[in-house]
């Protein structure tokens, strides 16, 4: 955790947990690509590079996609496996892509732990590999975690002592588009009380007053680093605070520090930051953010429903969520954490509790 | 966690666990206060009073004290039962007495609870009954994680994924006497690599002087908020620093925050605060405290095996542990957590992993 950004961020924190648990019954698509560390004992590690469809084109301040390469994870101990992912931002924003991925866990070999619950060990391991690669490393904690949950029989809400009717509603995010596309997007929504609405292209204001031609929803706005100038993120901040929208998400260069700490003095609403890490990093994130008084919000990339219910095991412990990345794609290969009316329902499978659907 | 203390306490934080899980195989010997809230579903909870013997009269800058009155509860549900201990401070520093605790304890209505797994909102609800009672608390806090950890079938550390083989060397603490009953007491203390000596009530130096005549050991010193100026602070601790000592703990009354500051900036060595909690709110703070590049330290009160075992439990997360309440009893009910050499020898046992001696 950045705690460089402390005394700017007042009042909210958001964690993006960039990786899931899952099974891989489906089609080997990138076989050459798929690697296992194995040894006649220990722990082992497989992963492959799965790539996941958009429903829509995805657009958001950073780029484009139509599809999103994840790699999934397994961790394999006395009989029991444990599933992981590693999701990637839009145009490798963190420096991570799937070959980066792929290349980061050639290098960890946990043949030498003979013992999963070792966590904080394994973690600090891989997690000395390399600096950076959260997203890799995340795929390798959603796995331990997944399989110490199937190994004591609980979801892995319960082993955190949390109460899964407290989840969070989660909002959908309403990717870039034409504003007529846009709009049809929230009709799509109805289910969901609360949207998430991608700008920071230039054309904001446009795309704000067509999805409130649509609706009166509570709004939270996600520019993902597009306003390059402080100036410019207080005129749009500030034309936000009347449009009935409860945050702003990332709204300048992560790097201009001194420059979005210049607009929390300026503005009233939450600004949430980006960190990432797995689930273990989150928990500390999350009590240290506490401990600060931040608000908490768990974001997500385009995933499967591994890292999406990954995420979701921890969400009764945070104010906002935004794990949609499973909602917006059309061949998820998992079942997970369910969406009713925007509220996020957890089931009572051990550890992750996620089932292949083929 | 008082986290206005935090601009001043760079190197260091301290946590007292202040309780522990045990059973009551022993004579009722205050069967007048004891109490038990049951009902037909639910969990419930039973606590009553037990006096343990100190070996020799324990003096601090405090108070004396031949016999400590610790609180020891048993949280029942589903035919398993968690041990917890409320130990209280020497002079009832923070406010608690065993009527407190007892007075605290009959407020606690768990049989609306039908599943110990939910922690939080258990410990949300305990903590709402009243301010304070830190102790009354973490006795609830303990007896619950015993439960749970005997519920699964793994120890404490292990459900936290930490390593036992990384428990840190405990002191062994030196209360004040005559010099030469200190002296002694070193020489009885020969198994433990560093020591704690206990300063504050005006014969400071010639205590260090006494105990550097009989040994080489690097100390520890806590001065148990005996000093009451600053500028005597400073002195004392510029001293301090050219006789072989780690870090001292407490200097100041805790209430003399600036003073504190001011000392932070003219000394070297790590300034250890008091903070307390259960085991739940002990991990929170470590999280902060790490995250804030803060050093930790466990230590206790005068109590059972039970209550220095489940500090024990979160051991290889710290610094410096000061785990000795149960080695300066001669009525410990209890086996747990063992000490060789100085260092914490945790078993394998589920839960805290404690045992009735009788």
């Amino acid at each position: 955790m950045k705690l460089n950004r402390r005394h700017f961020m007042k009042t909210s924190a958001l964690l993006g947990i960039g990786a899931v648990g899952t099974k891989f019954p489906f089609a080997k698509i990138y076989s050459e690509n798929e690697r296992m560390n194995t040894s006649s004992s220990g722990i082992t590690l497989t992963y492959k590079l799965f790539d996941l469809q958009l429903k829509h084109t995805w657009t958001i301040a950073r780029g484009s996609l139509s599809t999103a390469t994840v790699v999934l994870t397994e961790l394999q101990y006395d009989g029991i496996t444990g599933f992981g992912e590693a999701a990637l931002t839009t145009s490798a924003r963190y420096g991570e892509t799937p070959e980066t991925v792929l290349k980061f866990l050639s290098r960890v070999d946990l043949t030498q732990f003979n013992d999963p619950f070792l966590v904080e060990d394994i973690l600090a391991y891989v997690d000395g590999i390399a600096p950076g690669n959260n997203a890799a490393k995340a795929s390798v904690d959603i796995a331990l975690h997944d399989w110490i949950g199937k190994r004591l029989g609980v979801p892995l809400y319960k082993l955190w002592g949390l109460d899964k009717s407290k989840t969070p509603l989660t909002t959908l995010s309403i990717g870039i588009d034409k504003p007529e596309v846009m709009q049809q997007k929230v009709r799509e929504a109805e289910e969901f009380p609360v949207l998430k609405i991608k700008v920071g292209l230039g054309n904001d204001k446009e795309i704000i007053e067509a999805i409130r031609q649509v609706t009166n929803k509570p709004l939270r706005v996600d520019a993902n680093e597009g306003w390059k100038s402080k100036e410019l993120a207080l005129e749009r901040i500030q034309w936000l605070e009347t449009e009935g929208v409860e945050f702003i998400e990332q709204p300048m260069p992560a790097s201009q520090l001194a420059d979005i700490a210049w607009l929390r003095e300026r503005v009233k609403m939450p600004i949430i930051a980006d960190e990432s890490g797995g689930l273990r990093q989150a928990m500390r994130m999350i009590h240290t953010a506490r401990a600060m008084g931040m608000k908490i919000m768990i974001g997500c990339m385009i995933e499967s429903s591994v890292g999406i219910t990954a995420a979701a095991h921890l969400s009764p412990l945070i104010d906002y969520a935004d794990l949609d990345g499973n909602i917006l794609i059309n061949n998820d290969p998992f079942d997970g954490v369910k969406v009713v009316k925007g509220k996020l329902m957890l089931g009572d499978g051990a550890g992750l509790g996620v089932k292949s659907k083929q």
